[in-house]
């Protein structure tokens, strides 16, 4: 196992090249792209894959490809996310978001073509593999990321602002939204190590958890963050159903524990070394406190 | 081989099957996907699609998942076209647009989500077949929907309006915009069918000949055609490249003759009965006369 800022040097390296490789596109919408997509932030979907296919046997070279397309999927919900006829955000990572600087025209069509490359990567890469595992994860990634999945979750979002919180309601959002591509990359890892069905369930019961522990993370540092800090306005979720809007400060503080612990426990019954796994979900929590 | 009704058919009844199989999906999502890819329409791209795959052999039912995809694309790149970021427009097929119903906000998280599943039908399709074939139809189905593709013609598309035509520039759109999206189903046709390299790329090229032909022809008729019965307000490519600010009427209709005539050409080569394809390329002239 390497540790994550070498998984996460190995997906910094990877993005652009990746991108280029489908070959020739136009100038502004492979600027459009890359502004986004290397803004920065943990990487950590893509390091979550390439940490689990490792952990599990398997080759973190031959996972790459689709680390980035998992990485260039998140990138491309934010782009959409932060339009004008969605939440109308001016600021992202501490920088202007993509329909501020490109024009609304193209920051869709960038997310459209970030999405769309994501699974033409995979594609790729599932036909240079030539096994059934390539395949599979192509499938898993555009499973998490669909109607069923993301997408749903954003959907409900969208729709639903405004309406009475129940904790049904949010719990879809955050379980999608958020918990999706983070069930995607320890599926997908360890599918692409030729895991057995078991022990990618149980990573997906860890991403699952993990990602709804980080969903009410965000809730809290939204109402508490420095937005110095965070690169974004806080204190915008007030028309949004948050955990913290349904729970309060301290339930949302113990639910996000409870998560974590339900993390945690998944990753018990697996074979292998699952230590970064663990410490990666304990550091989680560490943002509120 | 059927006629073109019968393939259509078999389109029409499948798309809302097909969509609602990936599993639960949040109503209003679903409703604003439905409400766009089943406004009718020929359905060319997906009758190409199993006309090419019975042609040389195949099973149109097998390759009817990848049909539905196909189509998928299409609406949704129609959807985000028609956004007000876009060609803001109102009206398309003579109702109303996605967002002019439903909201940007959901128009956006319907065409992504028609791209999305459109992939992931394509990849459980290809699980499903347990061969080379599915795969390769599958990233055929996102190279030409993708940023070397269909995008790479809406983004030079947005990005250049008011500047001065150039064949070049024009012909460039008119390949990728519209083009790769029937060059796809000849390819992924006839790949589904276990064809050889040579006709399938003969396939493409009859594609890429017969949606240029057809571009121009959409060219004149925002010129001449009658809103009511096009669904569409017409003469509002004046800010746009088209084919006859470049060409004027004649040379424009010139140009969608010879584009037919390399069509026809291409099915010369092909060692199966081209009939299907040799009618459909000379009725795409009537439109104009």
């Amino acid at each position: 196992m390497r540790t994550e800022a070498e998984y996460k040097a190995l997906v910094e390296n990877a993005l652009e090249p990746q991108l280029r490789s489908l070959g020739r596109v136009p100038e502004k919408l492979m600027e459009a792209m890359l502004y986004s997509l290397l803004a920065g932030g943990k990487r950590l979907r893509p390091v979550l894959l390439l940490a689990a296919c490792e952990m599990a046997g398997g080759t973190p070279e031959e996972a790459l490809p689709f680390a980035c397309a998992l990485e260039m999927v998140h990138t491309y919900s934010l782009i959409h996310d932060d339009l004008p006829g969605m939440d109308n955000d001016d600021l992202r990572r501490g920088r202007p978001t993509s329909h501020k600087v490109f024009g609304e025209g193209l920051a869709i069509l960038a997310g459209d073509g970030l999405l769309n490359a994501a699974l033409e990567l995979a594609l790729k890469a599932a036909l240079r593999m030539g096994d059934i595992r390539g395949i599979r994860a192509a499938e898993l990634l555009a499973r998490h990321a669909g109607v069923t999945g993301m997408i749903a979750g954003q959907t409900v979002d969208v729709t639903m602002e405004g309406s009475t919180p129940t904790e049904e309601l949010v719990s879809y959002i955050h379980t999608h939204k958020t918990s999706d591509l983070l069930q995607a990359p320890m599926e997908m890892g360890l599918t692409l190590a030729g895991a057995d069905p078991a022990p990618v369930e149980l990573g997906r019961l860890y991403g699952e958890h993990l990602g709804i522990a980080f969903q009410i993370v965000d809730d809290l540092l939204d109402v508490t963050g420095d937005p110095a800090l965070l690169g974004k306005r806080t204190g915008m979720d007030e028309q949004k159903l948050t955990w913290v809007a349904l729970k309060g400060m301290d339930g949302a503080r113990k639910d996000a524990e409870a998560h974590v612990d339900a993390a945690l426990e998944a990753m018990k019954d697996l074979p292998w070394d699952t230590s970064f796994f663990e410490n990666l979900a304990r550091a989680s929590l560490k943002r509120v406190y």
